[in-house]
């Protein structure tokens, strides 16, 4: 059994992870943060999870990094970013490795970090040796890694699916629009106006628009994937749903498509590209053209579901996923992350 | 024109009474209130008002009593308890008739409101001379009040369907059990934790139970209307609505049913009874025991509807109410109080 | 009192029309239609609108034509597309005015027809005289109107922001993508598996793609503004509301935006061009690039909601609007050409 | 590996018998039967469920009980009431053991059969033999049962919590009210007019009384752990949830309660009747009088969250419980039953 503890395990992606950390056969959860709940139990703070013998055990303690590298070996950092990188110093520094699911080592660059996030990065001596924390695409790196920055909710939706087609040059990576819709745990357990019951319920609109903080991380990875500085389009809606993003992206094929021949030809060929890119993988649900993601289908799964129309008329991909924001898009793929660190089969505790 | 002023207007009760009385043919907003938000236009507020000219001209002022004079005859308080009678004691004195949304002037007994709401009562001469703004059992005395104590959201749900039947003698008023579902707006436009969109959407739950604080005006009421001492019991839970309750009561009927037979002369006796009383009502449905109240027919709507049957096998009334709980249930109850004081015809601006 | 009749009120869009029209202080319902509810009263099928005296008095009767003109001058066909064709042929020729909320009149071409909707028009002589109901665009034509087809939910949320911009110039009317969510209702009332509560409930996801059938209706449009042929990309999405579409268009101005400056200049073009074409419209509510449209704020109303970012990294604007699918999406619209028919002020009963 | 079918895994209940035997580290699922869909893959059905290797290779097939025979020990009923009892008799005869998830074998009598639903029972020879499906009330039975009975979801949800203190003597099994909330899957997954999306949404309202069809089995249950005959009160609500049923219960003590210290003691003797009974059990959660049940914190689980408040002013006891109607009410307890009757730990793939 790995020893793990969850730092910050109260808001809605710490206790994702508890829930999915709970049912992993190769894992002992033994201890997780915060600073309201220290002292209680486990299952004192959710009763959600009170049955479970192991959560009737395992205490909440104060984020004390010492304390935290006595007892795990693996972290998972649930914390607000800033407050994410104030830890994972010291945890490194004591052996620990860690697995960080907030902003603090996506970006490679502190200046961008500091473009995007309007402070001065807390550690940017780390940023090079954190490894991007997206198992599809980062699978060799990950084994060895010290320091894992999990990869954004919106940034799964987009990179999973974009990645192999622009490696595989099928469309052209420059012009693409990224359209998403969120449910409301992607703005954490928070107490703020905009996210109380009345003023979602019934509502569905957009924000943070044009320059929302996931477009550095995203820029990034394109742009390594492209091998050249790449813009794009994203904007973010919130909808009523507790979990899940949906996003439709419009993008130009490389193969020019006028009429209903050249776009199943453009079908087939992003068909091939996903089957060789992802056609071994657990988590990857290729509809093709003949199914379109719903969000539903990923509930508290780790999936990210694929599948796209291309247009005769317009000459455009339609490309849609679906995924979880809080399974995939944070805890889910957090544990996959582990998984290959820990050298466990990447899919343990996650079907 | 009625010059009227709403103090709280950026709680929901407060929207509402805009988004109605901006409709009022006979009235005239000249000002709202709000601490954070003066300065600012009605329209600037709440977008969704500002295609109305009224809108844009009504301005955002600080709750300033004597400036409140100055510019209404008639003043709703859409504040929170406490604080409602603190501004309700200058405006009466400098001659504003009042309507109170708040539960500060909703009971007869100072001592009462010590033991439900936990302090001292801040206006207890004023207790006296408050009518209860339930206008289908208060009218006559409405007509002429100086200040008005709106009845509360699930009292209004509750005291409607039971004072014509208890009065009229057809049931037992010992052991009555409304079980009430409440939308979230019922709890204000607060940002609390236990409010936020994740935490009641795929919720259901009680809470305030055994003793929650309205119990203290519903009884009041009840035993007003039996003519002596009543006790009830009450139990609210929060579903994921925005707007409306739903109460379930379990009833004794003074006249025994054993069978099928005397269900329906009791509910025959029901029926007139309702019939008698509120026959002539223009925002109470009676369903009798043919449908069954919903809380989405009753959705931006001052109608209480009233439903029931009677079980052969128990011998108990399951009675049924359904009313919004921001239209009837506080705002457009409270401006069919203001029309009988101002003596408009009551249904004005409310159809 | 004008006398007016709807036919086809028991789905959402007719309900819709009884809601509105029922509070029209210059009309007169003096019947509306259902094969399932013919004998009743409004009342009686509508429980919601039951303390409203007219309800009460207004028969459900069947969908005749004969009778329909004998009682009504104006008739609202709610009906689904094929229907209301064969109903609206008889009215005209008896001498109704005949406002059509079906898809049946709203293309120019038989042939388009034929292509969106997989039949034969079964009244293309009439094509000719229907005017596209969209009253801020075909204001004129309305006037005189004896056949209205009024615009679709989608083509109303893409059109009334799109038209002025195309007119003007100040954008590329080509590659146009419109991106829309839409609430259930905008499925109709409908017993089908794809819209019970629990396959919509915590569900996004796209449908109809990419043709959906409302593009022949916009197009036509979008190219008559252009005047050249137009093809836009058009991508609707279920999502979890009952009332609402939100449309996100990615589009390219015709000024090249590089930079900030260059971003803002396009911005106040937008706002002029909106300020010439819309500025002393009731019913339009330009945020400009300070708010952002929601559909919460359109609720039950006639307003469309329009907002934009312009984004100096990719040149593009981000325009918003926001709409109700059954208000300005077809009921309360068809009630602003009506007004305009019979000569009201536009906004009568529309406030 | 035992082996398993699930005849009716189209609807609901079927489908989360489905995801939660596909990760029973003890089965195999050989078939799955549904009239639409056999010659598909439980894959091709549920996408949700295409990324388990299993789903790719379960087959849909007719509904055929000797082929079912031929492929299952074990055979799960998810299907309408009358037609699951068509099935179970060739089962049955062939050698299977069946757990059927209709209402057809809960009733000990045909005659009440009759009474509550309308027709002859279809098998009366095997209600003798069929065991109630609830284990932590009918383990030692289920062991070595043939055809299980599986309880229904409200039922369950008022059993569980009432037969211990009605064995115990500390309530009076007359008079007790039962008032529940269920979401909308309780009703399946059905295409009719009041379970679309916009008739829910937004939506409280009661259904099927004062005479629910569970009460048979209810009451009948309750007479059995009485010892005499016992009527109840039920009222069933819809509300907009996907999944969970929520049920108030008021009940009057053996023990009279008059002020706090009684209160306390019953509330205590509550607590001592609960930890005799349940103190044991995995999949029962007493919250005592500390906490309150809520349907979200057993979505997906096979947990029974029950708690109360004792009222020193009305001397009742205010009871809750909450369940997941599809997972405790119906398909997780199933597999409990199946756990049990199988030899595996009893909560074998349901923690």
């Amino acid at each position: 059994m790995t020893k793990v503890a969850i730092a910050g395990a109260s808001g809605y992606s710490g206790e994702e992870l508890v829930r999915l950390l709970l049912r992993h056969p190769e894992v002992e959860i033994t201890a997780v943060t915060s600073r309201q709940y220290a002292g209680k139990t486990c299952a004192e703070v959710f009763p959600k999870f009170a049955h479970l013998e192991a959560a009737r055990r395992i205490p909440f303690i104060l984020p004390d990094a010492e304390e935290l590298a006595r007892l795990a070996e693996y972290v998972f950092l649930a914390l607000p970013h800033g407050v994410a990188a104030e830890l994972a110093v010291p945890l490194l520094e004591k052996g620990c490795r860690v697995l960080d699911l907030s902003a603090d080592f996506r970006l490679r660059s502190a200046a961008t970090y500091l473009e995007f996030y309007g402070k001065e990065h807390p550690a940017p001596e780390l940023l090079s040796q954190a490894i991007y924390g997206q198992p599809e695409n980062y699978r060799a790196q990950l084994k060895d890694a010290k320091l894992v920055a999990c990869a954004g909710c919106y940034p799964t939706s987009i990179l999973v699916p974009l990645i192999p087609l622009i490696k595989a040059g099928v469309i052209e990576p420059e012009g693409i629009i990224a359209d998403s819709l969120s449910g409301v745990s992607g703005a954490g357990r928070k107490a703020d106006m905009p996210f109380i019951y009345c003023e979602c319920n019934e509502s569905a609109r957009p924000y943070g628009i044009p320059k929302h903080r996931h477009l550095s991380e995203i820029e990034q990875e394109l742009s390594l994937a492209a091998g050249r500085q790449i813009l794009m389009q994203f904007t973010p809606h919130l909808i009523p749903l507790n979990r899940g993003i949906l996003t439709t992206f419009y993008i130009t094929p490389s193969r020019r498509v006028t009429d209903a021949k050249t776009a199943a030809e453009c079908s087939q060929e992003l068909y091939r590209t996903y089957q060789d890119a992802y056609g071994e993988e657990s988590f990857i649900r290729i509809y093709g053209d003949e199914g379109l993601p719903d969000t539903k289908n990923t509930l508290m799964s780790n999936v990210v579901e694929i599948g796209w129309k291309v247009d005769p008329r317009t000459g455009r991909i339609i490309l849609l996923s679906a995924i979880d924001n809080l399974t995939r898009g944070a805890s889910g793929q957090a544990i996959q992350c582990f998984n290959l660190m820990a050298g466990y089969p990447e899919t343990t505790g996650l079907l």
